[in-house]
């Protein structure tokens, strides 16, 4: 890692923010003394709101930014030390924001009196109960199964912390519900499971499926994830769709279909160069080159993937023979020489800005790593037209959350057995096109994720394709949503 | 079954309900001619709203209650065949309420900025999946885990209805979901199970069990609901609680203390003949003996339980040794020559009032089959005192909706790790109480589904026992809810 990649992986693990609630008693130069204080400490101070003030004292709340807990625990012992400074109290703001839970389970009807229960509850349930028992298919309307996804994680790669568990994978599929529901109206349940036996998964998802309608494979770690959706699919007459793979790989497709608009090139010209061949790696490779991209050579940790390797996986075997065709097997350094883009889904600081001088003119490079990107926006500014990472602090941040809500909500509507490659494609040149050729840019070649249009055009494009392929197992007006 | 029984069980069986958009030209007395023909096939004929009048026309909604599909069918084939009526539409009212299912999932916080989704998403959420991942303990308060059940049933035996499958469940499911959060504020997912096999429903619950802080067991057949709770009592470290089994016996209790006090018996000195020995009987008999009844007679489909006979089951062995000191064989009739009470958790019309003749003074009659009671209210009116259905078109329901909210409210704020029979009792007595000295009447010796203090009490009543016992693993204010 490069020293500026190292202060900036610093800067951007400081995501630890503590709320102080002070007591600055008059007299002594209290505020400026914890100021210093927790400058010192290597705190970042934000806001500064008063919250009572005395006749010889005033009670702020000062929002902190630090590294991590034990950063937090030190400058409260510091400030402590202070005259003239009491802490009063301290706040984990996030915690705090967790706390109680971010997901709500609540009736869709109102239950006012015996009437209202007797249709939803006994005895008049026993109508609805005999209706699906005689024809399951009848779940997808009269029950929540429709519009119902499972979010399901073992917890053995959770973000990039790695093996954490369930409860660690807890939090995060929590927030996946939300976004579900807040971007594309889709219920969603977090399953975290006890287990990581690929057996285990595999059989207590087949046994919780009939209350879902499509399920979401998030934060498994390789190569389980591809045992565990083959089978499910194999398995299941529902959509399994493992997020990380695929909704990364439609993401990268939409941006990369942008990114050459902006420069003025044709997919099929570029000359690929990707870092990592991971799950995200490889599912993204896959559809790039399933949208016309031609000339790829993939590394992984050891260096190029190439026919002549005998160290590969299964996967990587899959990329040796359909790319890399020249058999390079040189450094990644010498590969990006002439090469039109750059993909990476592996590690934060791999790439000095400096190396990128060696690309095609108005080069494309998507540094994914997260939470520090391969190569740093600023560092590669110089030497490349389209710049794009996986955090919200640069400009084209290549997020999932563009993709999944859409794309569920799509299949859910249009009741499909699974999830096409066609109705990727359709998804991520959805996504694309969100971005109008009047507000096309090399800072703006991918949607907000706030951006309301998003999860309409990608839940429609899937509807659509699934219409036209036969696939649909429901009739739904694709515009409505 | 009784004559008598068959008019009352085809009655109660009459629970289809149909909406018909019927269009009546004027001229012909077609209004007339459509009720005469919905009577003559059988429909009993509701509400009559008028949708929209024209010159030579009127529309009207006519709601006509009917036995089940078939029978609608049929009177809708008769009413197109009238002069001066046209049938313009059909709506099944029950199936119109189910669309779309009848729960959400809903986000607690919003997310109406960059800020907010770092916080309750990536890069923030990482804080709060490494502090859940460093002491899983934390998801009770930091996550959805700490006010969820997981309301579980493969399907084996719903309602009266019998091994119906997942699919027949989940409406149920769905509805008891509903009650929870109405009831008690606690959010609850259906988890339908693809499976009947024990160690497949085990292991299944086992895996998914992280995101739960209580299982409720529901509409699983004996033998198995035994061996699937008993398993999954030792395997978890949540509350694992066979509703059609504990809430029963609890709502059982209650209703029998309360039956006591109106007719001014001690419990202990009550003589109990009980008529089924499933998991629901069997349960609420074990109750009301902890609660102090003494002289008990449980019957099979094949006669008295007693020590003598060598076709019990091991539950049924049990009650053998515990009860039924006498050795007592006779018949069920026999039986009731100067019982106190009878409580019946097994087929509708299985006596006749007559029978109860013989009973004590101020006999208490729990007759609980359902749709169809053991024997009808208006036949057992003139020789029993207190007199209780599981039925909401008699007095007296006993449903275990007045127990599983407040239950699992109060083990869930109280962390337990299973609830215990003390804790049932108290529950019990906190729902017996909620009639006054005031209130009690032999018509009202259980409080109404829609009673605000019912899941209050209950639960207060289980936090106090979780608390006084010192099985509470968290410190809530029992007065709380």
């Amino acid at each position: 890692m490069s020293a500026s990649a190292n202060r900036q992986a610093e800067s951007l693990a400081r995501n630890y923010k503590l709320t102080l609630r002070l007591k600055f008693y008059k007299g002594g130069a209290a505020l400026g003394s914890a100021m210093s204080s927790i400058a010192r400490a290597g705190g970042d101070t934000g806001t500064i709101d008063v919250v009572r003030a005395g006749k010889d004292f005033v009670i702020r709340d000062v929002s902190v930014t630090l590294r991590d807990e034990n950063h937090g625990k030190m400058l409260v012992r510091r400030l402590k030390r202070l005259k003239y400074v009491d802490v009063v109290d301290v706040f984990d703001p996030v915690l705090l924001k967790h706390s109680g839970g971010k997901i709500t389970v609540d009736p869709r009807l109102p239950i006012a009196n015996a009437s209202d229960l007797a249709e939803v509850y006994t005895p008049g349930v026993a109508q609805v109960s005999l209706a699906l028992s005689a024809d399951p298919g009848r779940a997808w309307s009269l029950s929540c199964k429709g519009n119902m996804v499972a979010v399901v994680s073992d917890g053995s790669r959770v973000l990039s912390l790695g093996n954490i568990g369930p409860y660690g994978a807890l939090p995060v599929l929590e927030g996946k519900a939300m976004l579900f529901k807040h971007c594309a109206g889709v219920n969603a349940f977090p399953i975290c499971l006890a287990t990581q036996d690929v057996d285990q998964i595999v059989s207590t998802i087949i046994n919780i499926a009939p209350v879902f309608g499509a399920i979401n494979l998030e934060d498994i770690a390789s190569p389980g994830c591809y045992e565990v959706e083959r089978r499910l699919k194999e398995a299941l007459d529902i959509p399994v769709f493992h997020d990380d793979q695929h909704a990364t790989a439609i993401a990268v497709v939409a941006a990369a279909i942008n990114a050459a608009r902006v420069v003025g090139k044709d997919l099929s010209q570029l000359k690929l160069v990707a870092a990592g061949v991971g799950a995200a790696g490889m599912a993204s490779i896959k559809l790039l080159m399933d949208a016309g991209v031609k000339d790829v050579i993939g590394f992984n940790q050891v260096g190029p993937v190439h026919a002549g390797r005998t160290d590969l996986t299964p996967q990587e075997r899959w990329l040796a023979e359909n790319s890399n065709q020249s058999g390079f097997k040189g450094s990644l350094k010498e590969a990006l020489a002439g090469a039109d883009m750059f993909l990476g889904l592996s590690v934060g600081g791999l790439l000095k800005g400096q190396d990128l001088k060696v690309m095609k003119k108005d080069a494309i490079v998507f540094a994914l790593a997260n939470p520090v990107p391969e190569v740093l926006p600023e560092e590669a500014a110089s030497f490349v037209k389209v710049m794009a990472t996986g955090g919200s602090n640069y400009p084209n941040q290549i997020n999932n959350a563009l993709v999944f809500p859409g794309v569920f909500r799509g299949a859910l509507r249009a009741r499909v057995r699974e999830v096409t490659e066609a109705m990727k494609m359709a998804a991520a040149r959805a996504l694309a096109g969100v971005v109008g050729d009047d507000e096309l840019h090399e800072d703006y070649i991918i949607p907000s994720i706030f951006d309301a249009r998003v999860a309409k055009a990608v839940s429609t494009a899937v509807i659509e394709e699934a219409l036209a392929s036969g696939l649909a197992r429901s009739h739904p007006d694709p515009k409505d949503f």
